[in-house]
């Protein structure tokens, strides 16, 4: 299709919605990209880039012209033009807004001062306001004669003659009401507005608490600059949520399923170099018994059974503990409370696992007395992984870094290491082997 | 301040947001919550009780009486009250339904008969039709006289005399057309409804990436049953995501943060169980090597390195493959390229770390050869990880079960008998060591 037939390409690709286009984009061989972009031409919405992965996008960006882009970001909303634009470096960037018409330049180059995954970044600069004294009948008369209202909107802001924010009415609200009520009768105050700086995880929580679709977004004076959008924020919750789920896993960084295996690797190594230092640290634990190793070989075939089942279910803890401190369920209300239950369900059910690899261990290996010492050491791992499983994510909370992130090597160190020397210090001093 | 003044609780609590009153309740005492309902008597609006944990509310249902809860079920909207009824035994709920008004219950049976998590549960079912042939301005005017309508909508739907679906006009569109235009010359047709037996998730997906605010929700005949908003969807991403990410961490069920000592130990054990049975399997691999370690106790001190290096890598990969698999970006067309991709990322890092770790042990042990086979072990063991990472969530995917939940069990059991099997076993052969 690529083939340079520019009708044909509008004809097949110039009706799809810009998801489906973005996609197409992914699946097409890096170099015809651009070209599809070039043969549809006008019909190509740009809003499309901002549904492909990043790489992509990047690279796109790059190899297109600048007059091309120039024009497609004109056509955008201003929060989709910003998330194309915070991709570009700063040179190609401001040349860009150069050739933007003024107010355009104005409120992009704004949106852009905010700090990275702030609010203010992905607000949208373009909203409806009246003052408070208009009708109803005013306000929808205004709406139906006005052309270059944003393309869409779901509530009107009414504020003061400052820009001061005092409050809004929904369309339904609007439609619902007497055309000559005034919008200062009917408006909703907003105790709960987004400050542009705010982060947009923070933003977000408040959606999904107030059920939100559309927010007032202020500055630091209280006056009204943008309004966040719900499509936007169910972007952020999911990219908070996968963020977290990667952490967790030790995929840090921006890792897209369409990058080379190069980039991936060297993504992925820092991860595994941290782990590896952790790895050969309860490797040394091991060290402090080779004596004991020696003449008893069943410790080496059981002992990794200690450490994987702590490190099983300090993950579980861990899991629990991560995902209620990023939706703020987990706090210094409860903390206590909660490092509590997780020692009482290590201790339970480490007794329960403690029984079950007692009684194998000690029929495998005809030695009841090392059954009973893998079962202790088995309770004495389990309790401490449930304490290491929250007391590690909310230390790190408190410290202000990412639980998700640094959770996991600490916690793995921790029963690993109680696990093997638990184990076999309690070989070493019953057997008396050194 | 539960001390039964009723003027002072209705005073302090009537006026919060349905969210606020949620956390209240799940902060006080178990004892307290009936009281405070009935306290604020009408003023308790029932949306509150779909904000706290399940377990919480559950309790508070079987204590309160039931006329109360079908006095504060009839006011909410469809999709919360069936939200509240889904968690009621059968003998309940029908007495609660046999309550409520005719049209009210038919609406809500009709909800509670599509099977759980699919759209139909999470649908409202009171939304605003329009025949196409009516003017904008009689649709207005319609809205602006009708008492009753939803609470909220976004939308206007465009119906056919059989409840068929024709498309959907938007309130900003609404607001913008002039009022002689008729509804069928600006309805958008709707290519992408959600149908009624369809996974919630399914529908949240469609959500995003279509950027929608409210969805069309129709039935095996294409008529019109509900409507599906966007502040549900939010919950169902964020509840999926959720998942997703327990059950990476081996916590499977609905266990919250409000739960008892004794449920959630209860509800841990089955992973840990599972997790039991593999541990015993690795082990009984190094079990066939009880002669090697006996000969050369310095294996027993490396072996988990190999192991657990093998697991973090393994664990990295299929992160990403889950996450793939759950936002579709994963599918037929990709996966050849990417199971390669895992390989080769799998082969790369291997050679780095198995450089590390060789010089390492080498030195350590002052045996340079073990430092060679501890090298090859590590670069085996990462490229199955790597293989294995995307194999097994593709292939749990394929047979219809979720790749979330049972990935993490059998890829730490291959990469623990494969590391432990390469690295005892070739130094078995090596060192000629039995």
């Amino acid at each position: 299709i690529a083939a340079n037939d520019g009708g044909r390409v509008c004809e097949l690709a110039g009706d799809l919605h810009e998801s489906d286009v973005g996609d197409l984009i992914e699946n097409l061989e890096p170099d015809d990209r651009p070209k599809l972009i070039e043969l549809l031409g006008k019909e190509f919405d740009f809003a499309a880039l901002t549904e492909v992965d990043e790489t992509v996008r990047v690279r796109l960006l790059e190899e297109l012209p600048s007059a091309t882009i120039v024009e497609g970001v004109r056509e955008l909303d201003s929060d989709d033009a910003v998330y194309i634009l915070e991709d570009l470096d700063e040179a190609e960037r401001a040349r860009i807004l150069d050739q933007l018409p003024a107010p355009d330049r104005v409120a992009l180059t704004r949106s852009l001062d905010f700090p990275e995954e702030s609010a203010g970044r992905r607000m949208q600069t373009a909203f409806v306001a009246t003052p408070p004294f208009w009708t109803v009948g005013h306000v929808i008369d205004h709406i139906a004669d006005t052309p270059g209202l944003p393309e869409t909107f779901y509530e009107v802001f009414v504020i003061d003659p400052a820009f001061k924010l005092l409050g809004s009415v929904k369309l339904d609200r609007l439609l619902r009401t007497r055309r000559s009520t005034l919008m200062r009768d009917i408006l909703e105050e907003l105790p709960r507005t987004v400050r542009a700086t705010d982060d947009q995880e923070q933003a977000a929580r408040l959606f999904e608490r107030y059920n939100l679709v559309s927010a007032a977004v202020v500055d630091d004076a209280d006056r009204l600059v943008g309004v966040l959008m719900v499509d936007d924020i169910l972007d952020v919750i999911e990219e908070e949520a996968d963020e977290d789920l990667r952490a967790l896993g030790g995929v840090t960084g921006d890792e897209e399923i369409s990058d080379t295996v190069l980039y991936t690797a060297r993504s992925r190594i820092p991860w595994l170099l941290v782990n590896l230092c952790t790895a050969f640290f309860s490797a040394s634990v091991i060290g402090l018994f080779e004596g004991t190793i020696e003449h008893m070989v069943a410790l080496a075939v059981l002992m990794p059974i200690v450490a994987s089942m702590g490190g099983n279910a300090g993950t579980q803890t861990m899991t629990v503990a991560v995902r209620a401190l990023a939706t703020r369920d987990l706090g210094g209300h409860n903390a206590r409370r909660l490092v509590r239950r997780e020692a009482l369900v290590g201790l339970a059910n480490g007794v329960t696992l403690a029984l079950l690899v007692g009684l194998t261990a000690g029929t495998w290996f005809e030695n009841p007395e090392l059954g009973v010492i893998i079962g202790t050491a088995m309770v004495v791992n389990l309790v401490c992984a449930g304490l290491f499983g929250i007391l590690i994510p909310l230390t790190l909370d408190k410290l202000k870094a990412d639980p998700a992130v640094a959770s996991g090597v600490f916690l793995t160190t921790v029963t690993d290491t109680v696990g093997f020397f638990a184990f076999l210090g309690l070989a070493a001093w019953w057997f008396n082997l050194h």
